[in-house]
């Protein structure tokens, strides 16, 4: 007898897990034999456990071919981490009420570290609570920061949006310097890791070629040495472009961001590392300057995904489908670089166990000597993701992205409270 | 006798003032017998001023075709005012100097309010100082507020560009809202015209579709009715998008994003009316919130580019060197709508003495009654500006742009002091 699956998309969104979604719903549909219906979760895990379960049988398969080319979170996502079987049995004996009354032995959860970390808990009931369930964790991230996978889903795209952001960029700068702005400085997500603003750089080998500089969490900011740098390439090219990650530090481990601006009514002010430094910038040379802060719009920038990674979210989908098929049980889907040049990769798969809660950060020989770019190994590893451009279609001058009925089956089970 | 040309660009770029430059280009390849080389000034007037005349006749054909896809200015730009010729007559007797000296019998001055303004007086050396020549203004902003055209080469793909990043911004923005971001900020360009920040709606006619909120320099904050709709829209839909335009004023038309925020050492914090208001909505209803300030990203987006508007910038470009043929003197070329539905547009000219200096705000009828969305009529003008996609073409994962030699030719005058 077929079982059902229930899917869900956790943690910050990206502009390929929709595409994830596909390979799951596509697949599933195709063995109809095995699987039956594929519940979404609204709002991830929060679907589960409020028995919100999307059915997605009532959407067209124009529908879900759609969700490929569709940024967001097309369920609803959701930033929540539940605690152990030990410290809260109550939420897993819910669950398995749950998937007990809607026939559910499947469960795929897509999302980056702290979602695969809801994956493993939740493939320990099996084990410790009797519920026969098969687990399986879809990566996701555009931090690109999950272990055991050479990369996740998410980060091609996003890197491919702000390598491109930032030439166009450059160009605008470049053509105003001689009158106008010298400086510009892009922020790019990433508290921990550096990955995000590393891509900045792809192609950029030489020392004219922009970003001139790079700031990532994993290099202590040591000021004077930005700041001359900074000088040194309006010296020599005549203005300077920077990539900063959000996660910057300085030498006690202190985000930049949260360095003391303080509002008209003496509130702290959050965030922006990129005005921060723009200031520091001033302070010191006067350099007329900008900066950007892209925020959502890098992680949600479908419009300039990278086919590579369009291709690598839907193959992990799929492989998560395939998977269970064939009883694996309690594994992340990976992507494993089989060469680098020609670039070539297939999905592999490592134990929820062991991804959980890790976070891979850059490693020191992609780093420049000077802390403040990438190498060619660095290149090496980035430039295949970016491959590729995997435009949507579009309808009245804007991408046509998936508008779903979202309609959640009737609930069996009495309310509880959230 | 053919004369030469000179041709500048002036401003903040655009992601398409370079298609204009090929439109220039090219046609006068295709008419040898009129006119002899293309100057490029390098920096806009400067070029001029300075003697810094780029020979464009060393850029291959195949490299000018590719200036239709690459945003910056590809010979420099430059924010540079001149006085009048009554004012500072050295300044004008040094043009014809040059012009002589390069045998320059036509100027073509591509860009924005203060550009026009520039190849105003420029074109007045020939009456009141006996240089014939002929100048002809090519429109260029993101701005869109030069008056007596019907819109300007440069917004249609900054409008493509924002409204595609906010609709993909709010996709990812309304999957996380139940347990995380419920308010997103956008700021767009836009000091004294709300034209950027209007384009964001575009396609938004349902309260519910996001944008939720729009606010232009041309209608005076209300900081309750603002922070009133908000809650409203978090109330009713779960969460809050705003395109909020750079010049944001109060109600002593005071720039929002001046007001009063200072840095840990005290310094006024320079911009950002999209942190600002951030700010004030967490202090007044606490919601979690993420803003974006696209800045530069958003006149450069190349890779986004309307085709409608790429044709256009050619089109004014083509047409400037075509109506020089023709004898024409002292015009800007302008777009003119023949008809909306469908939409049909022509080059027309308007005298460049009625275009300097003016600007054109959005008319009271394009703004909705409560001063924070378009109405119907603003969405009937904008939707043709952002139809097509024009994808430059891609190389390594990123978009191909052009590299110039950008070679000056030799001097011949004595040097001047800058």
């Amino acid at each position: 007898m077929p079982k059902n699956i229930f899917y869900a998309q956790s943690g910050g969104p990206t502009a390929v897990i929709n595409a994830s979604a596909a390979g799951v719903i596509e697949t599933a549909r195709q063995h109809r034999d095995i699987f039956g219906k594929v519940f979404a979760g609204q709002n991830g895990i929060l679907g589960a456990l409020e028995e919100n379960l999307i059915d997605t049988d009532l959407e067209s398969d124009a529908v879900i071919a759609l969700l490929k080319q569709t940024p967001g979170a097309a369920f609803g996502s959701c930033r929540k981490k539940l605690k152990s079987i030990e410290e809260d049995e109550a939420t897993y004996k819910r669950l398995i009420e749950v998937f007990k009354a809607h026939d559910i032995g499947y469960f795929f959860y897509n999302g980056g570290g702290d979602s695969q970390d809801t994956a493993y808990k939740v493939s320990q009931i099996g084990e410790a609570m009797g519920y026969p369930l098969i687990c399986i964790g879809i990566p996701k991230t555009v931090d690109n920061d999950l272990m055991l996978t050479d990369n996740c889903p998410g980060f091609g795209s996003v890197a491919k949006y702000m390598r491109t952001s930032i030439l166009e960029a450059s160009l605008d700068v470049k053509s105003m310097a001689k009158t106008s702005t010298k400086v510009f400085i892009m922020e790019a997500m990433g508290r921990h890791t550096g990955w995000i603003a590393a891509a900045c750089g792809i192609g950029a080998t030489k020392p004219e070629q922009p970003p001139h500089i790079i700031l990532f969490p994993e290099v202590a900011f040591d000021q004077q040495a930005f700041l001359n740098k900074v000088k040194q390439c309006v010296d020599d090219y005549g203005y300077c472009v920077i990539a900063a990650s959000e996660g910057v530090q300085d030498q006690d481990g202190k985000f930049l961001s949260e360095q003391g601006s303080v509002d008209s009514f003496g509130h702290a002010q959050l965030g922006g590392v990129a005005p921060l430094l723009a200031n520091m910038i001033k302070d010191a040379h006067g350099y007329k300057y900008h900066w950007a802060v892209p925020d959502y719009l890098q992680r949600s920038a479908r419009h300039i995904a990278s086919q590579t990674d369009v291709d690598q979210a839907y193959a992990a989908g799929k492989a998560a489908v395939l998977a269970a098929k064939n009883g694996i049980n309690n594994m992340m889907m990976t992507i494993d670089r089989t060469s680098e040049s020609p670039y070539q990769w297939q999905i592999g798969q490592a134990p929820l166990s062991e991804v959980a809660n890790h976070e891979k950060t850059l490693p020191d020989n992609f780093i420049s000597e000077d802390g403040m770019h990438i190498t060619q190994a660095c290149q090496g590893y980035l430039l295949p993701l970016i491959q590729g451009e995997a435009y949507p279609s579009y309808k009245n001058g804007v991408p046509d992205y998936a508008v779903l009925k979202n309609q959640c089956v009737s609930k069996l089970l009495p309310l509880i409270e959230g």
